[in-house]
């Protein structure tokens, strides 16, 4: 069996500007792996109508999930729910569900048309429950719209996981070891890559005060072979007179 | 004068697996601003050689500069720079200046073949130099080829940056005040966006201990145009009973 795939929209000028520094992708790498849908894409867009729909259409054809976060505020630069809507060619209408929720969450008159843009989403689409600020995401097809905002996004998405039907877990070893140079290790890693074709071999140098090092990482869905992998990767730093450690090097 | 536009590719599994928050987009996006090249796209993707090239090729027309980063070391995950060279359709081949440096840069011995991947490159390619490390990057065409690591890709990019012709710097006012919530602004907001259509206008909530609040943006080449819209953002706020505060809300 393999595994499903995903691919991300970060949707927002602000991450663009360099205003933010996204915290969303990380949080979706890991968790998405866990549940064994590794994400395989991301990309960063403008709060243009376009080219989100252009981007929506062109990677749902080709990942089974499409998770979107960002734009689904009530302000002008929140357009993410109506372009998803063109993206799928149906209506942007009110959601009653959502416009019950939202009326129910607001003191009499505050649920103005601002706020009701939030409750207005695609034709078809299925609520993505909110715990901490009550305005839905929602799915439709395989995209998932997700907030921006990192706490919320993560409760969507908690939600939304015991719906996600994942392939098998990937398992990972890191080993590490301070001095080592990737130079030094390059052609007995590739070795170890070509042994098991199957597993995903990197290897990442560190920097820090007074030195830094290389951490090696085998993954795979076969944990045996990823702990031979590991196991081989331990002997190579050890050939190079380095002293391998199990595990991540400390930040 | 329009701005020429970047976009931003990003190479590397550990990214896609969240093994690694990214720390180089908020860098160059920042920059990019400030020199007059607005980022317009980022893309992560994975170290897997037909995704790299048919990506490549696919964004190179569609925007003015094409930066990577990651995948230029010495091993056998590092494939950024053959991908480049068959996306461009040229021979991958020894690059006598790179070929040199290295040479000189490690003891008799030790400039093995998987370092000198690291001075091999697309024929064409001109030097990028890096004062960290000595292995360069390289432009060729209008894709300039980065190093992951971000003290490297840094001191790459301040080396490329006065060779690049920016369009007019991007003025920046922000407007900050706890309490204010977006449902409240979001109708005088979007006066002030159709007011000052050649603005970038943005909305963005902040949380925090004991509160948060909304933080507006105006952005834009006309810096008149940008305070003028910067007091209309500071007059609705004032409107709504909040206290609005130039600049960044505090961390």
């Amino acid at each position: 069996m393999t595994n499903p795939t995903a691919c991300l929209l970060v949707i927002g000028n602000e991450v663009l500007s360099g205003r933010t520094r996204d915290a969303n992708v990380q949080f979706l790498a890991t968790r998405l792996g866990e549940i064994g849908i590794p994400l395989r894409e991301v990309r960063v867009i403008p709060d243009v109508r376009e080219t989100i729909i252009a981007t929506v259409n062109e990677v749902r054809p080709k990942f089974d999930h499409v998770f979107t976060t960002g734009g689904i505020g009530p302000t002008h630069d929140d357009i993410t729910s109506e372009c998803v809507a063109a993206a799928f060619g149906v209506p942007w209408e009110p959601h009653p569900e959502a416009w019950a929720r939202l009326d129910r969450h607001y003191k009499p008159g505050e649920f103005n048309p601002a706020r009701q843009r939030m409750a207005t989403m695609p034709r078809g689409a299925t609520l993505i429950n909110n715990a901490i600020s009550i305005a839905p995401g929602f799915t439709i097809g395989n995209v998932h719209v997700l907030a921006g905002v990192p706490r919320i996004m993560q409760a969507m998405f908690e939600s939304l996981a015991p719906t996600l039907q994942g392939g098998p877990p990937i398992a990972s070893r890191t080993v590490h070891a301070d001095g080592a140079m990737e130079g030094r290790i390059a052609e007995g890693l590739a070795e170890i890559q070509r042994r098991w074709p199957a597993l995903d071999i990197g290897s990442y140098p560190y920097y820090r005060m007074g030195g830094g090092g290389v951490a090696l990482v085998a993954k795979g869905t076969d944990a045996e072979e990823v702990e031979a992998a590991a196991r081989a990767m331990t002997t190579l730093l050890r050939a190079i007179g380095c002293h391998p450690v199990q595990g991540e090097p400390p930040q």
